[in-house]
């Protein structure tokens, strides 16, 4: 198998507001070195030649050098500004990316992503097109609407998570197309553009760090792993 | 407003087979104390009238000794024996409730229920006639199926959780009906037999133990709210 440039297109945009601190949610502190080190480090421990593109809003730039200085060797990060919605972020995070790679795009809340996770994503995008993690859903659902709400079928439903991984042949084409609401991920927007989406499965433990006790949650399944 | 009598209807029938643990996860220490004991306490705490019906499989009715010990002054409990299925378990549960109650069926397993949330259920199922907790789905999903998958919207599904509350006027003769696989929570027999559901904001604390994972996320989760 042909191996490919790699890419981590991490998006850390989020402007933290649901933290409750100043500092933004990939800043915050897990087990002493910031959230974001994590994310980029597992990358980074997957395949050490991935090249780092990271996107963030200009005016969090100034945190980067802390989470840099959390590496012994701290790698080469291509930054890019962060855009109005995910899509607009991510779509400027494409503009530095080669012909001929694999784009792992990543939520820079994402730490604990394993490595064996980023290289089935890797393997399955070299072999389909792209990867896109998912697991399912733990609990009963219920429909909503206008009227009332009915009893769903949670096997018919999966969560998705990331890194959603593509060849560039697939991304870059995808994201010329024009912004829709409706994109809220990387995969809605290769669908539209004709592609299948791919899923690989997920990790339970590749949670989000969107609220405070998530925090708390990160760092008891980081204990758990050494022991 | 009239009151009623508080029946909560905790079915704890689980085998534990995915914990690692010979004990039932129900049974495991949650902050020096079993798992039940919180789930309990909850409901007494929220209404020191709550009489407890406590569904267990015959083989861990040894373990509730250990878990009214916890108690300073121990609740009076009445054992049923558990089912072959969640349906099963719940309908001879309801064998031994009085007309005119408010039943609350609770996971054993989802300790860290609010007493704001049991309160707002028996509200409500006093004025609605039901009330089941409900929370929004925070990640995209996508739906599956032989073909592949597609986006789904999932603003228009809400993750289900307990207490599921009902007038005994409802859930008495729904549970009469013959069971059926799909019938996979209360809400779902409530509402083949006629009624709607009423949907209330549940809680992302209110999680279920499943994994060993989860009752270190409990443990941080009762850490928090201390301070």
């Amino acid at each position: 198998m042909i191996s490919r440039r790699k890419i981590a297109l991490i998006v850390a945009g989020g402007s933290g507001q649901r933290m409750g601190h100043t500092t933004p949610k990939q800043f915050l502190e897990l087990e002493g070195k910031p959230v974001l080190y994590h994310t980029i480090h597992a990358f980074l421990q997957a395949y050490e030649d991935t090249h780092i593109v990271l996107v963030l809003p200009e005016a969090h730039k100034g945190n980067l050098a802390t989470v840099l200085a959390a590496f012994d060797r701290p790698p080469s990060v291509t930054l890019v500004d962060g855009g109005e919605t995910r899509f607009h972020s991510v779509r400027n995070g494409l503009q530095v990316i080669p012909q001929e790679a694999v784009v792992f795009v990543h939520d820079g809340v994402r730490p604990l992503l394993s490595l064996s996770l980023i290289r089935t994503c890797y393997e399955e995008a070299l072999a389909k097109g792209n990867a896109v993690p998912a697991i399912a859903l733990k609990d009963s659902i219920r429909e909503v609407d206008d009227e009332g709400n009915i009893a769903a079928d949670r096997s018919r439903f999966r969560i998705i998570q990331t890194p959603q991984t593509f060849l560039s042949e697939q991304i870059l084409p995808a994201f010329e197309q024009p912004y829709d609401p409706l994109f809220t991920d990387e995969a809605t927007v290769v669908e539209r553009f004709g592609y299948a989406v791919n899923l690989v499965e997920g990790e339970e433990q590749n949670i989000k760090i969107t609220r405070p006790q998530d925090l708390i949650i990160a760092a008891a399944f980081l204990q758990e792993r050494r022991k």
